[in-house]
């Protein structure tokens, strides 16, 4: 039989993951309005914005003032990305609940992505954790590449342990693996977090998820079976890294209204509202013009299929 | 661990499920040659057409040519659909080596779809059993709406329990249960096969694989799960069901690139040489005019997502 979890936690990633690999600049009242907007859902928790320089990710230069004019509520974890010490003061000053310290596994997209070697981004973890150290403020590392690079093709799965070793043992309070290029398949997420709650027993492990191969519904199947119980996903599949090569636009998150409606069908409950969900990503898919982009906005769902049937019922 | 199969049979649709779903009349050559072309690929087994009443599903009205025209190879199992037992004598007819006895749990498909009750045509699965006796011909057992069905909603699963133990007491040789509407999870899948091989033990069962939710890979892991190991796909996702009401264009079958991809990346042999699968998508969609598909038509694999690297490196 299936062992599914009784519930699992659901990260909203659309207003970095997302923003950030829009092809123009939302406004930042239009971005605050989109984050206070997704906080309805009941997800439990935002990625909202990235504190990076600004020239390298300009599509996020205003994250300071989108700190300021979102409506925090109280039971909404407000993360921000930080991919340096110098992010982590600025997401200091913004009162962030929690920070996503990015460390990438491959060399060659951390120097593209960050600048630094991956060792010297570990230095940069250390220096965030000790930053975090007596706030409230909590230390999440993504790893980046976790399974595939565009660059280095397959990431062994030693390397991508190694730096999962070296983030616990820096003293983060969460780790979560990317599937940066939508690429992972089920046999290598199982694969990859048995070790890790081999190596770290009660580690608190999440599961960043692209869609590039369709299969990350599967994978978080796998994971889930593995007892990984928190997953990041983004409204209407937007995302992508900001480095990805030309060409690479499949390079989609997986959909939030698409893994809230696996989960909630399957009674694993995320505290999402699934028509509420439902309803945003229309919402947001009109207000970025993106299109029908996840199998919940083509219509997937039982209720809409079956309202279809009715609506077209012979008298 | 996950515990997945060493190996599955994988079942092409495309004949039968996609070109009965096509808006025209796929000329009878061209069917063959397709068909000729799926067999190409190292898949056991084709559905390559219908032996229907031609007003029925008109663009199957060829079945009989279709089955002198195609060139059989001794490594492919060619099974037929057949809704009664008059399809039946005309399968035998064409030298057939399978066939696909079709029954639907719901009432009001099984009218709609057959002109018959579920219990009518139960009794004509009984004389396509007798028919086969003292042949070489397998009889399959195809429930359809085994989860769901456009006018009834959610079936019961005792109902869908009740038909299974019906055909296997008819003495069929193997059940597939179908997802007629793309629309069963996960959860419904291991609860409903879990029952089937308590009550069966041994039974050779099935999943005939819709993706309306997204959810039909993660349904195939938790299918294997159990211990399923035969899956009916189709090349481009093309299929549905020929009654299904106006607007459900979006019930494609799960894409039989994107099957074998996951099977093929997790390890599970199917006999499919990916790369020629692939490459028969390929051709297929050019020549049936389909766009992309399905995400190996996306170009959702590691090693195009690599080449497209490739070529788009910096000096």
């Amino acid at each position: 039989m299936l062992d599914l979890p009784d519930s699992v936690h659901v990260v909203e990633m659309l207003p970095r993951d997302g923003f950030q690999r829009l092809d123009r600049f939302v406004p930042t009242d239009e971005k605050a309005s989109i984050i206070d907007d997704l906080a309805t859902t009941g997800v439990d928790e935002i990625e909202f914005t990235s504190f990076t320089h600004p020239k390298a990710v300009p599509n996020l230069r205003d994250a300071d003032e989108v700190a300021r004019r979102i409506t925090r509520r109280d039971d909404v974890t407000y993360r921000a990305l930080v991919p340096n010490a110098v992010g982590m003061e600025r997401a200091l000053d913004a009162g962030v609940d929690k920070v996503n310290a990015l460390v990438t596994v491959s060399e060659s997209y951390s120097r593209k992505n960050q600048s630094m070697s991956t060792s010297e981004i570990l230095d940069e973890v250390e220096q965030i954790v000790d930053l975090a150290a007596g706030t409230d403020v909590l230390v999440e590392a993504g790893i980046g590449t976790s399974f595939y690079c565009p660059y280095e093709g397959r990431i062994p799965q030693e390397r991508t342990l190694e730096v999962v070793d070296r983030v616990v043992e820096a003293g983060v309070d969460e780790v979560t693996l990317a599937t940066t290029m939508g690429l992972a398949n089920p046999v290598q997420v199982d694969a990859m977090f048995t070790e890790v709650f081999d190596r770290h027993p009660g580690v608190d492990a999440g599961l960043h998820l692209h869609d590039t191969n369709g299969m990350s519904l599967a994978n978080t199947l796998a994971a889930m079976q593995c007892g990984v119980d928190r997953f990041d996903a983004s409204v209407c599949g937007l995302g992508g890294g900001v480095v990805l090569p030309e060409g690479l636009s499949g390079v989609g998150n997986t959909p939030t209204e698409d893994l809230a409606h696996m989960l909630t069908e399957t009674g694993v409950d995320t505290g999402l509202d699934f028509e509420r969900t439902e309803a945003v990503a229309h919402s947001i898919s009109d207000r970025l013009d993106l299109g029908a982009t996840s199998h919940v906005l083509m219509g997937g769902t039982a209720r809409r299929v079956l309202d279809t049937v009715a609506s077209d019922a012979e008298p």
